[in-house]
């Protein structure tokens, strides 16, 4: 089928059903980041690949909204589709929200399929529409029944992650969530999102790339704890493990069946972010929601002892594969050819090596010189640049271990650098030093952090346009919260045993684009008549190129924090080396 | 009248209304944080003088919520009254909300005088009311019914601020409010807060103390500007130019008369922190309300060219005035006997000697030694403390000039310093210095810039309770909006031309207390291609004591910028000084 004759097919679905508009988000029912292709809808009827963006179908129009990472994709995946490309952020470019007020009249209806949308974005849509009244009817499923060779739900095995790497047992979780419910006073507790499932469970998948969960979805009550999951997908041994913890195991299509046998006067606590609209329109009446942050994204978030000896581990095997990788590149390049997808298939050949590697925690970016001024560049078959020894590379890439989850930067120098790329690369050190030097209060959220570390670089006009800091998963997503360090209050205080990413960068468009990325965990620093202090500690281990150092630049603390922290790199490192590796690493991490 | 015969009195107006509780808020309806006597019905309902506080009645019980800095007062005030004291933010003390709840039974009313509480505040009650089956009546006077002997609304005459010092005209001004009314797509305009009303009429008044404002309240529409006061306090030359200006003068009390006859259909603004509830209850009901940030103090908060030069010229008047002060008090101590009132006097005296001083702009904060570990200490002729030549010396103040108003904190020392003393003093020092050496792109707010203040002490475990910066009126109310730079988010980016306090402080109980503030301006720095930064430029001249400075604490670019300070204070204040004064000033500016 064309996308036109999807399309028509889609209209054919609307006019029957009386439905004006129908939105497709580029969503699945679990807030997922990546999305299997069972739940790629929205690129099925449009053509579009992008990982962000929603379409909107009228009787004669249609529109896909993405953001600038995408506008040049888009404008050539929807060629000849009849869909309209909205670029979003830019002057004059209603959201589809305005340019449906604008195209529909009063009394007309809007359809969506709320299984794929989140109830706080939900809400949001049906005040636009109400106000304007528009009818917004969110039950409306078409893609059942237009899509033609839909692919299945992925079937792949789900395995069990042992309690030596998560360091507390599936029924102890499962205690200390109830123990939440019971504070928030909710008898049941909804959970859409697929890692908040894979950490409670103890188990893992590999329905996605990157994220090493499995679909499902799970109701715990104060006595039960019940998961919705395609049997297939679980082996009779862990079928039988989970009910000896008390897990009553549905199919994945009966979740929102037995959301409607929730008893009536019954509290259910959801997350408006990560649970779908249809969970609470599944629910009976007169239960009582209880919303706020996800309980299990809150517990996940602070790690336990046997998960930081996990990530710290599996960092210094990480940092082991980028030393071997950066130590392949200084020497290989000018003398073979490199290019971007070349480099990091090496560097992944690397983390291959590494013991309970099980596969990339996101895919890596590896951009050369202006490539990399993009902050989400991708390197693909089609444009995929050579590395030369002149400038600098940008290498952004994590592995899944067992024992936890990496995510480094490291910009380095191929060759000369200008007196501006070692300036900038000295305002991004000076930012990433900053932070992690920061010691802070109980109470200290994200948003109060962030400046530290872009004050450098703003002392001389220069800014950069993205977070400086994600939660990191454990063996899992390599972007989860509830904690970030960002210009957005999102509301969640800074604790002890939190693992944040610290990634500040600078991108001149046309030159060059920087960032330094180690993650950072949180640790109680001191308690004194003021309360309890916060620092930091990092985990990664790999050296920054002191080469690309302006040090007249740094101050004598900023000096001193690279240089303890190179020594700290050297040691833990150098023994997993061979000897022309750690010769080179012993130079890398030599004081400056 | 006793407390016990006053409450009798309101009861039986409570049991004749069939009112089951009453709430008293300690405020006026223009939310003001100065109250004349004619609005503190609070106070003479329960005898508590304190700045903060909540009264609410039953029929058999009574309580006051008041905040830390007045238990102790509270306690003494409320002896014998019946009114029990509720020590908010204690631990087990419920709010008064709470504590409604709990004592009263479903179906029970709850009464307020909608006047003296904000939109925003009473929608918050009734929502917590309505949730738990309470009816909430906020149509409800009693102090009219009770209050015996209630002084009168001020009379005191109400005089023009020459566009001279103002730089824009009142016309000038409500073109630009109206521009704002129609970008909102208002109509009318309602303005509760007195000093909005001061700003845009280019008016003063001295109706209550250190806040220059008088009662009225304003409706501007696209076409009208209509202004509700009492008649005595315009002069009838004043009223012609009112006039003259397209101002219409009514009656104070015919307000919410006025808001009733607004035309059905109008799209009223307000701002629903800042206007009183009887207003949203007074206006037809077929009127769109548009809510937002006050249209007044957004644009008051940006100050114009030739405020910023009032603002710049009455900080040397005041610096003179403090330098003088400073000076006195280096000669006579532990020569004269110099206590906390008379310290406080005397700065008083020399501000009182310069060119257009109307008045102080609070109430000073003068405190010697532990009693400056109290930030809002206010020192009584009861416990006057005197102060000897040793330890350090707290003195916040300020004063209103026709062309400006000033906020200064200094701390000095005595006598010997103990080295923690020293510590403190230099930890505070690097906040303030390194908020002033801040440089922020177009789109930061306060919350992102107060770590500045507080990193350096953050590192030695040291924090303090109150906000780094409020933003300064000209000629007007010493805290006004939008700007503050503090932990909490209040959304308003940091703009050009804003003038804004910075004042970190340390307080150890029993101990000692510091605090340094001076009032940043802020000022465009460069634009690049990552867009427009912003900087700081320090108005306040006065020198900082380097006897109290631990210069080994302090970086290289630190003691850069307090030396360049300290050249600028000399340079601007040195004439205005006699010879001793000059010498003092010129020893203590001296390079560090």
């Amino acid at each position: 089928m064309t996308i036109k004759e999807r399309l028509f097919s889609l209209r054919a679905q609307m006019s029957a059903s009386a439905v004006d508009a129908y939105i497709i988000p580029g969503s699945d029912p679990h807030m997922s980041e990546y999305l299997a292709a069972h739940w790629k809808f929205r690129q099925w009827i449009s053509g579009f690949t992008g990982s962000a963006g929603t379409v909107v179908v009228l009787a004669e129009k249609a529109g896909l909204w993405t953001d600038s990472r995408y506008f040049i994709q888009a404008e050539k995946e929807l060629e000849g589709s009849g869909i309209e490309l909205f670029r979003m952020g830019m002057p004059g470019v209603p959201t589809y929200q305005e340019w449906l007020v604008a195209e529909l009249q009063e009394g007309a209806v809007v359809g969506i399929d709320g299984r794929n949308i989140a109830v706080e974005e939900a809400r949001k849509l049906a005040k636009t529409f109400n106000d304007n009244n528009i009818r917004f009817d969110a039950g409306i499923n078409f893609q059942d029944k237009v899509w033609e060779g839909r692919p299945p739900i992925p079937e792949n095995e789900v395995f069990g992650l042992d309690v030596r790497y998560t360091g507390v047992s599936r029924t102890e979780k499962l205690e200390m969530v109830r123990k939440e419910m019971k504070k928030a006073g909710a008898s049941h507790y909804v959970i859409c999102a697929l890692d908040e499932i894979a950490w409670l469970l103890n188990l893992r998948g590999s329905d996605v790339e990157y994220n090493p969960v499995f679909h499902s979805f799970m109701v715990v009550s104060s006595d039960t704890a019940n998961l919705f999951i395609n049997p297939h997908k679980v082996t009779s041994d862990l079928g039988n493990k989970l009910t000896t913890d008390g897990i009553k195991i549905y199919l994945y299509d009966d979740f929102y069946e037995f959301l409607r046998t929730i008893p009536e006067g019954s509290s259910v606590f959801i997350d408006p972010q990560k649970v779908n609209y249809a969970v609470i329109s599944s629910l009976p009446h007169s239960v009582k929601l209880h919303e706020g942050p996800s309980i299990v994204t809150m517990l996940k978030g602070i790690k336990n002892p046997v998960e930081i000896k996990g990530m710290k581990n599996c960092h210094i095997r990480d940092g082991v594969a980028m030393v071997k990788f950066l130590y392949w590149l200084e020497n290989n390049i000018g003398k073979t050819k490199i290019t971007e997808l070349s480099a990091a298939e090496k560097l992944q050949s690397f983390r291959k090596e590494q013991e309970n590697y099980r596969g990339d925690s996101f895919n890596s970016i590896s951009a050369y010189g202006a490539n990399a001024a993009l902050p989400h560049y991708s390197a693909t078959k089609e444009n995929d640049a050579e590395l030369k020894p002149e400038g600098l590379y940008l290498i952004d890439s994590g592995g899944q271990y067992l024992d936890g989850t990496t995510d480094i930067t490291r910009t380095v120098h191929l060759g000369k650098l200008t007196e501006e790329e070692k300036k900038d690369f000295t305002l991004v050190l000076k930012g990433h030093i900053n932070l992690s030097q920061t010691v802070f209060p109980a109470g200290t959220r994200g948003v109060h952090l962030d400046i530290m570390a872009r004050g450098a670089m703003w002392k001389k006009g220069i800014n950069y346009g993205h977070g400086t800091g994600h939660g990191v998963g454990h063996m899992l997503n390599v972007h989860e919260g509830p904690q970030s360090i960002r210009q957005q209050d999102n509301g969640v205080e800074m604790k002890a045993n939190m693992i944040t990413s610290n990634e500040p960068g600078i991108y001149k468009e046309g030159r060059h684009g920087i960032r330094t990325e180690n993650l950072i965990l949180s640790v109680t620093h001191k308690e004194t008549e003021f309360g309890t202090f916060f620092a930091f500690e990092t985990i990664t281990m790999c050296p920054v190129d002191t080469e690309a150092i302006d040090v007249s630049l740094l101050r004598e603390d900023e000096k001193e924090w690279l240089n303890s922290y190179h020594k700290t790199v050297y040691k833990k490192l150098k023994d997993f080396l061979q000897p022309a590796e750690k010769e080179w690493l012993k130079k890398q991490t030599r004081p400056i």
